[in-house]
């Protein structure tokens, strides 16, 4: 059986177990306190263009946990966040940012993507609106780049959103569950200096790239986030052995190695999308990072999941269904080779 | 100046404020526990066509603490709320159904109103959603009664939606802020009883209609809000003189005069609205009940907002917005016609 | 049957009545934008010695509504409230500071009341344990003046807590539930003025002082409590016919209605102490204000309460249980020596 | 240097890292949907007793967020947790459960430990409370075991509060944060069945007995905690590599290396023990499990932390202050000779 459900079916990269099993009867204190956590925050400072005057990092587990936590961390009480109605928060996260009681606010969704224009009017008509006391108050932007839909910002309109938040004085939170597999997208513009320039708060994400888990949180203005390690104990991502996520940040970004890997990713995603185009599918989206999303009749499905896992986009729809499939750091070419060989031209 | 801005500008109606001066002085325990009340709640039972065995009744102080309670109450953690994007829960509570930790799932509005239809297809997609343990559980479903673009349910589509979701095992609740103005509509074939028959949960406002304050939370299955009262204390909506509510709901539930100052409201707004329709305004919506939305050209509504307050339904837009003038119980007839002396024909 | 069991028993003041029917079919804005919400404002900031400036008022319906959502509005996320283990908050408010997700942190109750050495303590012990960003940190100070239990901080107390606060940077805030009775108590040293100057926020109660139902949250620091209409609407405690909180509170603070009624019950409770002592009773506090507490035997209870209702302070024990009678500004001479005769020496 | 802060200061157990670096590429499901994660639950429910119709298995990440997500999970909204003073849910959780909204009911601590007549009392003082509405009520009981101080229930304490907890009909919860610790101690009467027939829910920790990170909560009646996965999604507990947890929780339980390296931390530290006491060092404490404490007066613990690190109890006082050694699975005995040979008789 093949598999292409999601990026998160292997383990970690073989060089971030390698270092794992190297330290493992090593001591040293708990909560993040140890030299590990300490040079993978200097290390990913580094690639971001900042030092520990502009900027700092905290380590957590998982993604939903993440946005949970950040989200809590940056709002007041009033407020809520704006983003796409097809953002991760607001579909996948099983409520987790209601459930800190903040409300969700959405803005269209533009495959995956949100548009500056809309942030600012959303904020211009919720100000101009004489009742706007009685609603949510728009406190902060959070997109996800690569999106759900596996879609990339371009430096253009990444400024442009950052513009737009920092003229209404709120924070713009990016998701980078899969920023490696954005950033050695072909053909994008944005870096991850740019990223650290234009976002006040983002993550890099290590749980689909590269480690067993573990999110990096980047803060880029001194004023946010102050007091935040207690909130990451209140919601439960404070890690006891915290070494074990700066031993395997540590390792992701000595020697370039959270790049290349994500490289390979798309690599492999690319030859999927030209396979199914050049099989006569049509794509869902039209994705330049690790997630491809394409139409499949129901009987294709039912005939390809007998030999390859993956996940319908949505409910099964009466004829034909958007699919996903994902590729990693950790896809083999074989597979994907194996896969496309099952592929029917004219289909 | 004239008054078309909401529905709770006056105080109470006098045979109300009548009925809290003659018992001010007098010593009941507080919380409710009183026979004032007591007696309101077999009254309303009555009205609904229930007794103390097959319905219950807790008297709160305002909508928005009702609905936030209500729904904390009846939601299970992982379980959100069904309602109409344009829904009062959904726009103009501040998020307080967020602060008790559960999402609004939004459903299309159709003039304010959900269909039935939308409800099971909600509820089937979720549940065929392969990832639907990552999404929030719909656990009830939220209509108003008017809605706030003031329309109502006929009987059918009532009856539909009550199906929907029995079959779903969810609980219906209806807002009712503004329920007797739907009742005493023309042309409508829905009872209070019937709202009874076919809602789980349901409050009768008082603030719009006759009351000082107060909402009516009628249950209407045994097995719903038990231990309710430490949620409402929780809440703060515990009224420590709870008698003062009971007395209200008493005087409005005496001598049918809750729905006789309910027809009042809508016989007034049901005038506006033909002095609209005859001058050649367009209708935003065509309201049946107090609430009366027009388009107004933008020069319009600065000339008449010159002799008569009233909202704006939204931002201001570049040449025309839609606005709403709301009547009430104590609507004077006087007041309406003047405002109509001030409408232009061919405007 | 003679009631003393609380200070809400009646309706309002009768002068608070006669401007309530006055005003009723006068039309206003909705949610305290009325001239009398403006008025009451001013005479509230003018008797605590502040103006539009240096002080801000805030008028809600109820008082765990007004504790929970003041501090929720001051509290950041991982911070919790300091108290006395015997206050409202901690005790009697059905978890409602909790549900917006803040730890109440108790500190021993003297009497009801908090010493400021503890409070220097507790922070001071929090900051120097090693572990403390796995603790809550304390984020504010709630005292009740009077206290639970009717006692009274004198002028060096509160100075020395207020002091304690500053230091720390922590805002104090006072529930003043029962302030007039308070500040009415024979040989107390504490002026409103005293209040508003020591404290960050506080409340003057009007349920309990000749109101239907209302507090006023002052607020004496322009940094506190910003954004705050939001979350007074997001707790449920935005009063949709907001001017009658403020007709009443208008008429309280005119002409010295407030404390000469708040007077009235004093007296009327002093009356009770000595008799109780005179007759040889046990006082369980020695309480200077409207609520007095006494032992008494359990066949005395019985007794007793076959002619006038009062509460039991706690589960009722063996042989004695302390117990509450409460005086207010509506207690009648007559009652409270109809009770006194009732009594009996060397009982 | 030598280390006795804490039992999560190294990885994991060989075994556990042998088989994470076995499986590291092979391809599974995300979320627990995987083959390791089934085969070690049913190990675990072998282990209690029980099996896949009488007891079932979550996995979660860490000791906070099981505790925080269970107990969110099992109280009614309306209701609190009982738990001693001293437990970890309300000291070092940085307000964990009350994020939730449920307030932590404390009961006296009798060295870690409650006593199934404190809980009775609670109980039946709480319903016989006439104001009972107004309180928090309890809605289930937290124990550890070993605590927080390091001891042990014995049998018939377990089965007094289990009793307890079943008549008052609400469910017992236990922390087993470090139950090998405590199932593995010299002269425990308590089994792991015995926990899984006296708890309704408890948890077998992993973080501080072999894993890198991870607890398995184990529920034995059947009613409770239905729809928990979308809860531990809220909670940010639903690692997408669950895999991780069941090959680590499988180790475990294979072989009996659980309850064989919690063995040897115990060894060390009744080693560390009569090494205190033959030195004549006063007990703060007398544990027998793997964390010990012991006064040290103040110049002892700045000698004694130049050459091994430990942990302060609680703020430093004057001359002398209680700190804790705690050995793990991973002590090495020649780390806690070298500590005992710097101990000073007659110190």
């Amino acid at each position: 059986m093949l598999h292409f459900d999601c990026d998160y079916m292997e383990g970690a990269h073989p060089e971030v177990m390698r270092r794992l099993m190297e330290t493992n009867l090593e001591q040293t204190p708990g909560y993040g306190n140890d030299r590990y956590t300490g040079n993978a925050k200097k290390l990913i400072l580094e690639a971001c263009g900042l030092d520990g005057e502009t900027g700092k990092v905290f380590l957590l587990v998982g993604g939903t946990q993440t946005n949970a936590t950040v989200i809590d961390g940056l709002l007041a009480r009033h407020e809520g966040v704006l983003s796409a109605d097809t953002a991760h928060i607001n579909v996948h996260e099983a409520g987790a940012i209601e459930t800190t009681g903040h409300k969700v606010l959405t803005l269209p969704s533009y495959d995956g993507k949100v548009k500056a224009a809309d942030i600012e009017k959303y904020i211009k008509d919720f100000y101009t609106d004489e009742s706007h006391m009685h609603m949510v108050t728009p406190g902060m932007v959070y997109i996800s780049h690569p999106t759900e839909l596996g879609t990339l910002y371009d430096l253009r309109e990444l400024e442009a959103i950052s513009k737009a938040c920092r003229k209404a004085g709120i924070p713009l939170y990016l998701d980078g569950a899969r920023l490696g597999y954005g950033l050695a997208a072909d053909g994008t513009d944005v870096t991850l200096k740019d990223v650290a320039r234009l976002c006040d708060v983002f993550y890099i994400g290590g749980t689909k790239i590269g480690t067993l888990f573990g999110e990096a949180v980047v803060v880029t203005r001194p004023d946010l986030l102050k007091n935040f390690i207690p909130l990451v104990k209140q919601h439960g991502a404070l890690l006891a052995k915290g070494r074990l996520l700066g031993i395997q940040f540590e390792t992701l970004f000595t020697d370039g190695l959270y790049m290349g890997i994500s490289r390979h990713a798309v690599n492999m995603a690319m030859k999927l999308k030209k396979a199914f185009t050049d099989n006569g599918y049509r794509l869902f989206i039209d994705s330049p990072t690790n997630q491809q999303f394409v139409y499949l009749p129901n009987e294709e499905i039912d005939r390809l999941r007998k030999i390859a896992s993956f996940e319908l986009w949505g409910p099964r729809k009466d004829k034909e269904t958007p699919v996903r499939l994902v590729t990693s750091w950790a896809t083999r070419e074989e597979d994907v080779n194996e896969f496309i060989s099952y592929l029917v031209k004219e289909h």
